[in-house]
């Protein structure tokens, strides 16, 4: 029974989803029978993931336990923290707790999915909701969304403080700087363990202060005096698009908004009081033709390049309401995120091509929404946590970050940079990962989800390669005598006009192979198909060094 | 008669690639009845031509006019300036000319392609290639590869000056400087167009002279005084790799050599003594075993996180000679060609969980190649040609450097931010593009050159999103009647095995569609096969939100 009781004190921390990532942020605290969740975010998929729409994390852990959990605790609005949500509220609807503009972005995504069963909660900060083993505190912290927060949890064991995604702005859009305060009388009280945000742990210094980028565009836009400007940016930073609207109003321009993402997000944020619009500011994309260059702003999606976006549709003139002009002044208010610079370097070259001016890349228009080494030495100075997990980040940068709290004096056996799936079992003396459970990458492709997995993959991938051919022939039951084809069908190999020769040589080599199968009375269908592959394989690689997938396809009369 | 004399004194000016993009250089300039080729080379694919290889420059232009081509004038042996003259060459077999080290590349590159009939010629710098019409002179540059040239075109009307990629590098590993005062003297002469490197254009400053590199290496080697030290770097680099030697011989280390291409360079290029390796410094693979960590370098490939690389191959463990170690000291001395920063970062994030230190992204591990724009303004005062034409990179480099020579006093008249194919007519007194001429993307996959365009393409996208369905029927010719089928066969769509429930139901879509079919006494397949295929995809994409490729089969007994 000793053994029992001592286990039972264990909090075991555990992360779904954002440890050798960036994105699919997901962890879990469980305590006695109690278990709560923190953010339940998507990633973007790799480029070796055909075809496939978003991730997320594989939850079979929580739906084995689904009982024990009291909550999911959303520490800010971004996609990477809440995107999975839809599809983990289908299959364990439990409450979900977030900050007013969190909890208003996910009543969309809800919406969208026709979910309108779930209990949704809107904490203030420093709310602390109750719970029989764990008491869950919101925290005010900064980020490149509003009303983001840190959690807390208290337990009888101590304290485990969660930064989420943040940084330290001291001069925010805003006025609410991070609850240091806050986070000093935890201190006191004793934080067992800190999860913090690893993102930047490689960049040195300290991340500026949304502010700066307000300077930076009042500037272009004094320089763009008589030009239409068209700024693109996240539809989520808040603050970024309150500090273009003030911009505008401060030059006299009327503001028109592009993209789906974009709209919605105005929407909410203005009812929601996160957006201060002056009236008849806003103006439809149809109205711009009313207004000189001069006075008008227009916002945009598109800052990362994607395809489909607004400003991406402008660049390759397929925006039906915007057209881009000589003359005209646009504003990319972002940092690529790894592996779109080529996307957005495509659309910078159109937009130049098209006399556009395109400012990009520099520094006073954009700031990151992370906390750089400095602020992370600032948190650990002040929560002084008795053991440290980095949390949300690639591996290099969460071993960066278990460097630094190592600099700042933590015994290195005090800090654990695990992997998705670890369990860190902890009380208040000691902390050790015990094991793993099941989780992992759950893509989603269309409406299904999971349902694409490696051999799919597998298959998208040679596919995607070399294309394929297909070799159907239709033989009798009876006598095994083909009754007609071999007909081929080619797809994504080569132009098969310009192939004839190559297509006959197919043939006569799937001729042969029937040939020889009537000659010796072979009626095995896996071995005739298995001998056409093999034969086809061959000669195709040595006429074309290319390896399309073969599929024969035997019909029998 | 008049209209025909005039346009005999006009020199053509064309570029076959490189112009809006970042590879594939290849210049043509036509006088009177003689062409010269400036470059022949590869770009590397985007991302939506699945399955390519590499992509070439159409050349149409010059297949038409073989008589009037007088060879091949190589700026240096980079792959994107070399790398298309196997394909080319086996279509118009022309004399090449270029620095020992480029025709020793070229010759080991023709050799793979067995090709051995090609006139290969070794030229020195200030060398003049006497033409009836054009005289081709090689000036000494700077480069991210030793013996770079620029070239020079002579001709009645003036002269031609296209600085081929260059950098200035006053401080130059093999102190041969760019040769500035033979610039002066065409100068002098009278340059009458500029064709120059904008790969850079955009950035301010200069670019920091090979040497520094050096500098920053040595730093390094001290430091991973006990460690194993592992360089990844671009092959070509031998400047680069020199100092790496150096630094090992300073350091007291053995050199082995990782990487097919790695390899190859090393002995090219000291067997032509362009490489400086102390005797006795470089060991094989197998003998690492023999050195402790602190006695031994590799040099390996894999700076750009290539899958197949050396590196890329040490972090996945799939290496056979090298394994990493707690404790190894990674340097990669490259930046990340746009496109590739996911791959790197993969790569660096295998080595750090192996418990490498990995040195990467400092500004003092490596150089750019190219000029910035300072170098850039250097050469427009050095040079102060009559006519400018920016080469060299994405229309936005391009733009960049119209606007620097603007800025140094060109009339904006004079300036020709043109595309691949505009034909630029120019004399003495004047210069206007006058048309263009066919050119474009040629891909090259396996042994196919050109056989892989936008249909198989578009069939590549769709096979690697979506998958496919292939449903077969076979069809009694005289009845119409179904004797067989319909069977389904899908790869790249779902799993099958959990997805039996979706068969069914697809198969009975085609069922109903075959009755109907029936019924209505259709034998028109194509009819039929439309017909299945539009029920079939919108039963699909309802019950699953994709769109596989579908391929209604009708076999005719």
């Amino acid at each position: 029974m000793q053994l029992f009781k001592k286990s039972a004190n264990k909090i075991k921390v555990m992360a779904l989803g954002g440890l050798n990532e960036v994105g699919k942020n997901m962890t879990v605290i469980e305590y006695k029978d109690e278990i709560i969740v923190i953010d339940a975010g998507l990633s973007f998929p790799d480029d070796d993931m055909l075809g496939v729409d978003i991730v997320i994390p594989d939850i079979t852990y929580l739906i084995k336990n689904r009982d024990k959990i009291k909550g999911i605790f959303i520490t800010h609005g971004h996609e990477d923290h809440i995107g999975a949500l839809p599809y983990i509220l289908k299959k364990i609807n439990v409450p979900v707790y977030g900050s007013k503009l969190s909890i208003g972005l996910i009543q969309v995504k809800l919406k969208e999915h026709k979910l309108n069963n779930v209990k949704l909660n809107v904490t203030t900060p420093r709310q602390i909701i109750k719970l029989d083993h764990m008491d869950v505190e919101f925290i005010r912290n900064n980020h490149s969304i509003p009303d983001a927060c840190s959690i807390a949890v208290h337990t009888d064991q101590g304290i485990i403080y969660h930064t989420g995604d943040f940084k330290i702005d001291l001069t925010p859009i805003d006025g609410d700087v991070m609850d240091m305060h806050r986070i000093c009388e935890l201190s006191k009280k004793g934080i067992l363990l800190m999860l913090a945000d690893s993102t930047n742990a490689e960049r040195p210094g300290s991340t500026l202060s949304e502010k700066t980028v307000g300077l930076g565009l009042y500037d272009l836009f004094r320089k763009a005096e008589n030009n239409r400007i068209i700024v693109a940016t996240f539809a989520s930073n808040i603050h970024r698009l309150q500090q273009i609207i003030n911009a505008a109003e401060r030059f006299g321009r009327k503001v028109a908004v592009s993209g789906r993402s974009m709209v919605n997000v105005v929407g909410v944020a203005s009812e929601l009081g996160y957006l201060d619009v002056p009236e008849n500011m806003l103006i439809d994309l149809n109205d711009l033709h009313r207004y000189e260059d001069s006075e008008v702003v227009i916002i945009t999606t598109g800052s990362q390049g994607e395809p489909m976006s607004a400003l991406a549709r402008m660049a390759s003139s397929d925006h039906k309401k915007v057209e881009i002009r000589n003359g005209d002044f646009i504003i990319i208010s972002a940092h690529p995120i790894p592996g779109n610079e080529k996307l957005i370097s495509k659309v910078i070259n159109c937009l130049f091509e098209k006399g556009a001016e395109v400012v990009y890349d520099e520094v006073d228009i954009h700031v990151s929404g992370h906390a750089k080494q400095e602020e992370l030495k600032l948190i650990h100075r002040l929560a002084r946590p008795k053991f440290f997990m980095p949390a949300h980040g690639e591996y290099r940068m969460l071993k960066k970050h278990a460097e630094l709290a190592e600099e700042l004096g933590m015994p290195s056996q005090n800090i654990f940079v695990n992997k998705t799936g670890d369990v860190l079992e902890i009380d208040r003396n000691s902390a050790k990962v015990t094991g793993t459970i099941q989780t992992g990458n759950v893509l989603v492709d269309g409406l299904g989800v999971g349902d694409v997995g490696n051999i799919v993959l597998r298959d998208r991938k040679h596919l995607s390669e070399d294309g394929l051919m297909i070799v159907v022939v239709t033989i009798s039951k009876e006598e095994g005598r083909v009754l007609a084809g071999p007909d081929i069908i080619s797809r994504g190999f080569v132009y098969v006009r310009e192939s004839e020769d190559l297509m006959d040589g197919a043939k006569n080599v799937i001729k042969d192979v029937l040939r020889d199968c009537e000659d010796k009375n072979i009626k095995e269908w896996a071995y005739l198909k298995n001998s056409i592959k093999e034969n086809l394989k061959e000669y195709l690689y040595q006429r074309t060094k290319r390896n399309p997938m073969i599929l024969p396809i035997i019909m029998e009369v």
